[in-house]
């Protein structure tokens, strides 16, 4: 999408030097747009780990390029597969990681060693373009679904208003991002969005993230406490919620940042929709009840603790917020049962969160 | 309550000089513990504007000194009047200030202008002994209920696991705290309470005070994210939540700290026990349909999109935690209906959230 007007993938090759990839230090975004050059496996993870690049898409795009990366050292099959198995373990709860180490791993396997480099890097493009394509699939549904709500708007209403939370936008993904993706088509087709931004503690990927993107493109927004969206929803100021998710089971239970499931809940209680977006590759087929299957990533209570931004001489600063003999726990992502879920809008269309609906949508991939 | 062995009270009248009235600045805690000093009603109603006192309690027992103080320079009937509608403006949602400004206008109206002074203070000294009371008596009707879940808990289970919302402790009353009260009296008399403890953005009131009201007192706690609460509750961590409240309506509709809807929807799909702890001068009784009819404070976005704390150095500082061209929306309330209210725990003992408990318990007030 665009920057002040220019437009940016959020990773993509160097066009002088083919074999060094460049990506966006989210870990610096809103206030430095700070590209980073990567060559090595071990910058990957670094970059993974530390989420100078996140989003389940994103993560799984430059995953694919950290293996290119590390053949260039080792190509054998123990080199190829050594390398796979450290990718995978940068991030613990998001699928796309794993599918697409799974899938640039059954590419790559069946060649010799001497050809599995060129043929790392391509199969790793092929991936992003996929990504961006099944973006903007994901986005034509989903404004599908926004233009059938715009058109039942109330009398006098101005504004088609949508909340989302933490960030699944562009710079999550390749491309257009998931659940941000019909917002910008949306928007660029002219219809009167407005978007709710939460702002997403612990590490505020919204009031960072979310709320850069759709000001750098010129998408209507207002910045909101975690807190807010119920009261918000109790009083008709949302028309429809849109989240993104780390990995959805088969059944449809959603895992998504922490805070997701209370959204659902809200939504539910004051019939507001509550849609999720996502690539295929995002639905974990071997997972059929969440709450109880997927493990939750616990991070640092120092995300907690301490928050991060800007002081007012414009310098990344960071303040404690709580006494320094307090502790804090800090689940990162929740599971949304998929009772609570109005719907799946996938690259090939939109679907209810339920087994059945899944399998109907995806027979080659339901097993 | 105590802060490091030694009890306080949150508002007490000067030892020396029985005019004056001090109290913690609480936009300066935890970092510092300042004391005020007042003796002007345009120093108590700075006081509660600016949240140098908060808590529906606190607000009603300092106001009623605001009175007190105003009287001192015109206690004729015009003056008691005009100073009575300035100090109930200082705040629009909370119903203790009001609440205890009518008080304070019914015992005074009656008597000779030369009397009012000296019966201003001894009414408002009155207010805090009896409020210190009524909360003593929530405590110990709450320490009965957990109690009995404590009885009720499973097999090796080591403790009794509490989530609250913003901060309805002692510091929010004159002593003892209503939520925070029964967790006092249940920790002092042994039980193994450990609290969770909602950061509760956008002003940190759970980070800042809450987390410091427990560790100075030396109860077990853990801060999380406003965003935790749901994940924590399908997982079995949380036996009971327990909040405060500004204003509870007839019906039992619970206005209090935005975000406490959905910790109240996440504890109903979970089957946790949530109950709100208030003193009965914190029942509307004009008011039936809370999210209807409550009026909710906006306040500035600023309280959302910087955020406050101690710098790397120690010193008070902020952050700004989002683009500077980012705007946000701060409802500072919001209404949790009476069917996701376990039930309401009063100085007079428990009772469900409906319209015909609360007027069994209180036939004298509902009218």
């Amino acid at each position: 999408m665009k920057i002040n007007g220019t437009p940016y993938r959020s990773v993509w090759r160097d066009a002088q030097d083919p074999a060094l990839v460049h990506i966006f230090d989210q870990t610096k975004l809103p206030w430095t747009l700070d590209v980073l050059a990567l060559r090595e496996e071990d910058q990957v993870a670094h970059a993974i780990r530390t989420m100078q690049v996140r989003g389940a898409p994103l993560i799984g795009a430059v995953a694919a390029y950290g293996l290119a990366f590390a053949l260039q050292k080792d190509a054998s099959d123990v080199g190829l597969k050594d390398a796979a198995a450290r990718l995978v373990e940068t991030r613990p709860t998001a699928i796309n990681l794993r599918w697409a180490i799974e899938r640039m791993v059954a590419h790559l396997q069946p060649l010799a060693p001497d050809a599995r480099v060129k043929a790392a890097y391509e199969e790793a493009d092929a991936i992003c373009d996929e990504d961006v394509q099944v973006n903007e699939s994901i986005g034509r549904h989903g404004l599908e679904l926004f233009r059938t709500l715009w058109e039942k708007r109330r009398p006098g209403q101005e504004r088609l208003n949508i909340l989302t939370h933490c960030n699944a936008g562009w710079i999550a993904t390749v491309d257009w991002g998931t659940a941000l993706a019909p917002i910008y088509m949306a928007h660029d087709a002219g219809l009167p969005v407005h978007v709710w931004v939460d702002e997403t503690r612990p590490r505020n990927q919204g009031a960072l993230l979310t709320a850069w993107e759709l000001g750098a493109h010129g998408v209507p927004h207002t910045l909101v406490a975690d807190n807010a969206g119920g009261h918000l929803m109790q009083h008709g100021e949302v028309d429809l919620v849109i989240v993104g998710t780390d990995r959805v089971t088969r059944q449809g239970d959603v895992a998504n940042k922490i805070g997701t499931y209370l959204k659902a809940l809200a939504a539910h209680d004051n019939n507001v929709p509550f849609w999720v977006a996502l690539p295929s590759s995002t639905i974990d087929w071997r997972v059929t009840d969440g709450v109880k299957e997927i493990p939750i990533e616990e991070r640092s209570g120092e995300e907690v603790t301490y928050v991060h931004g800007i002081d007012e001489q414009g310098q990344a600063a960071r303040v404690r917020v709580t006494p320094r003999i307090t502790k804090a726990a800090n689940p990162a992502f929740d599971v949304t049962p998929a009772r609570l879920v109005s719907g799946l809008i996938t690259e090939r269309g939109r679907c209810e969160a339920t087994a059945a609906a899944l399998a109907s949508l995806f027979p080659d991939q339901a097993g």
